[in-house]
């Protein structure tokens, strides 16, 4: 048998591992038997020679298998979750699980904390008072039977090697891998034990993926990959250079998601989160294809059944239900700051990932997984893109303890105000990748 | 300034270091602030994006740096060192220093010890009874001043950052790595305090080059390198298929070092000495061309001179000076073993790896650093290349406390017996690589 330094010079060569040598690799790791240093060595090697997608499959499965696989057989129906790559102002999990599950496709969602510059769907929750996202697997699968979905904190049992193996990676240089990415996404999707899976992969200056061309990669070695490891998976790529909505936060954010469900809210977000619901609704057979499926999420939205679900869901997690009809009692921050424009012109741009890290010095997200973010804290964005504004004008309202912690100047200067005529907006859904 | 990540991330994308940059990671490695698995990571960027010739500079240096540097300023004359970079049966240096200082240049030598398949210069000097090679620097700088050369084991002052560094490249498979091994070796050698270097670069099955392409490219890395740092630096190929010499060992290896210098020894090894010393004449200034060089050094041989300084070198060391008018009293095992042909037919070639793991297997070397040699214990070639035997010839002789400890079978099998007429012997010095 070859030793693990065998191993590790193997992918340094260009070889390609077996299943079994992947297992070996991350067991060993597991166990103490490769260290650190060698792990982080075998990734910066898989930076530099790739995985074929059967070595990224043999490696989700490894990360899958380092931990619990949550059984949701007592659920019965098709099981899809949606992931997104992240982006600033990235709120759609909230409203499109209680919409995709009125549709009758059950959602269970296990979901991650804000870091850097982007936020976390649990942060954005805990906005809504009582709401707890540390339920027992029993509990989940249960509300997930009887609400249509529900939405959980990632525990130290679901794939403990992913967790171990990103934080090395953070710290090494490892990160931009793509068969890295793809295990990690998918080793933490895949237990939950569902069926299917809608990826958005986020494009543009805000996101992780700064190219359609690296945002095509990913999309297609993660459609690949989850198709492989026999789920039924699709990716939709779509737009992240600004902000996606007018809220960055995590109470403002909520009360936003919500309004999706009222059928308000910006265009954009209603895009997105309809545009994820019709490939969800696909992948779990609600839906012959996306036109079907668009008529049934607007019937959702319309006849009040995807807010009655979001009630349910709020209350079976203990939070007060009464947000939902009512989300402006998602309570901000007392002070409110305003940022006004310093010329005239046309909004040609904002900078999303300065205003997600211009939340995160507000107190709304964190630098360090042990932080506490502060819910009321944000920005609400009052021009967008392609908007006339006038010197004076009003760009952004920001809701901060003390007026003295506003990043006015911060803020202001994320907005790219120019001199011609507003530009056409862009489509926001770019791409749709499905195997085959 | 970046971060630690930036700049494994830097070298990961192809960039190349400032000397700054290349400064702060060794420091930052030993002061504890870059991790193990951060620097793992970084030299296996290293491995896939490689070195300019000036960020190795810089590594030699900051790897240098990080102990003592020796101070032989009190040693008055050139002070020329050489390197091997290892072969089974090399123990060119304890004929090559005494006969380089009998001849006016001073030999200032920190060797290693053996590991893995070639043996160590400290192990074999070690058979010499009473002979020490743990000497402050103090006593190592008045033997070379007072005998011309002197030979001690590496402190761990010295290139403290190297030790650990190989340490974590041995088992991160980042080994292969010319600019890692450039610095390496360069580190520890230029600690010495040294003017000159000439590097014997070994090429063939039984070295850590196995092609002349590969051992070209460290040449020319070392010597580049090398100069770059101020001193004057040459290299040699020489070829290392079969064992250098009839001896592998420890006590029979000194034993035949110490027959060069009466003139007698095997002519590969004679020829190997005699090609290093010219070198380290010529770079020591002590002789104008390799022409004039070897003049003096069989000069220095058939005079007795070279063992005059052999002479000195082991009582100034604590050793027992007879063994050098009579080497024979090297104490070897009691048990002889007689390995016999077991055909008949021409010795095609003889596996220099195999019988360096079988003499490491019988107790002359070892596996971990942390274990004791057998002085006593090796093998004694009777057949070379090159020569006929007949089945029931012996093949070579093993030296063992046991019978049943000797790998008869094994040392048999690493001669390839052939039926075709004896090839000529190949040349012993392949090339000379010098700067500019």
């Amino acid at each position: 048998m070859q030793t693990l330094v065998e191993l590790i010079a193997k992918k340094r060569n260009g070889g390609q591992h077996s299943e079994a040598e992947v297992e070996r690799i991350i067991g060993a790791f597991m166990a103490g038997e490769l260290a650190d240093y060698q792990l982080s060595a075998w990734l910066m090697a898989v930076f530099f020679r790739g995985m074929t997608p059967a070595e990224t499959v043999a490696l989700t499965r490894a990360m899958l298998h380092s931990g619990d696989v949550l059984d949701l057989s007592s659920v019965p129906g098709s099981k899809v979750d949606k992931h997104s790559t992240g982006g600033v102002g990235d709120k759609v999990s909230i409203c499109l699980a209680p919409l995709v599950a009125a549709c009758g496709v059950k959602v269970p969602m296990v979901s991650g904390r804000g870091l850097g510059h982007t936020g976390g769907t649990l942060d954005k929750l805990e906005a809504i008072p009582g709401f707890s996202v540390n339920l027992d697997t029993e509990r989940f699968a249960t509300i997930v039977r009887e609400v249509g979905t529900s939405m959980i904190g990632q525990t130290a049992r679901i794939a403990p090697a992913d967790k171990r193996i990103y934080a090395l990676r953070d710290v090494t240089a490892t990160v931009e891998s793509i068969p890295l990415i793809v295990a990690s996404i998918l080793s933490k999707k895949l237990a939950e034990g569902i069926d299917g899976l809608v990826l958005d992969v986020k494009v543009g200056r805000g996101a992780f993926m700064k190219s359609l061309e690296d945002a095509r990669a990913l999309a297609q070695a993660l459609v690949s990959v989850g198709t492989r490891a026999g789920k039924r998976v699709v990716a939709v790529l779509t737009r992240m250079d600004d902000p996606l909505g007018l809220c960055i936060g995590n109470a403002n954010e909520t009360r936003e998601a919500i309004e999706v469900l009222h059928g308000r809210g910006p265009s954009d977000l209603v895009e997105c989160t309809y545009a994820l619901a019709d490939e969800m609704l696909v992948v779990g057979g609600a839906a012959a294809d996306t036109g079907a499926a668009r008529a049934q999420v607007e019937r959702a939205v319309a006849s009040g059944a995807a807010l009655a679900v979001m009630e349910k869901l709020v209350a079976a997690q203990g939070g007060d239900p009464r947000v939902v009809a009512e989300p402006t009692l998602l309570a901000m921050a007392p002070e409110k700051v305003e940022v006004r424009a310093d010329r005239s012109g046309v909004v040609t741009g904002i900078d999303a990932l300065e205003l997600g890290l211009a939340a995160v010095a507000m107190g709304a997200g964190r630098t360090r997984a042990d932080q506490a973010v502060d819910h009321g804290v944000g920005i609400d964005l009052v021009r967008k893109p392609g908007d006339r504004v006038a010197a004076g004008d009003v760009l952004a309202t920001l809701f901060v303890r003390r007026a003295t912690d506003a990043p006015e100047d911060r803020v202001r200067s994320a907005f790219a105000i120019g001199e011609g005529a507003p530009d056409g907006a862009s489509a926001l859904v770019l791409e749709r990748i499905a195997e085959g």
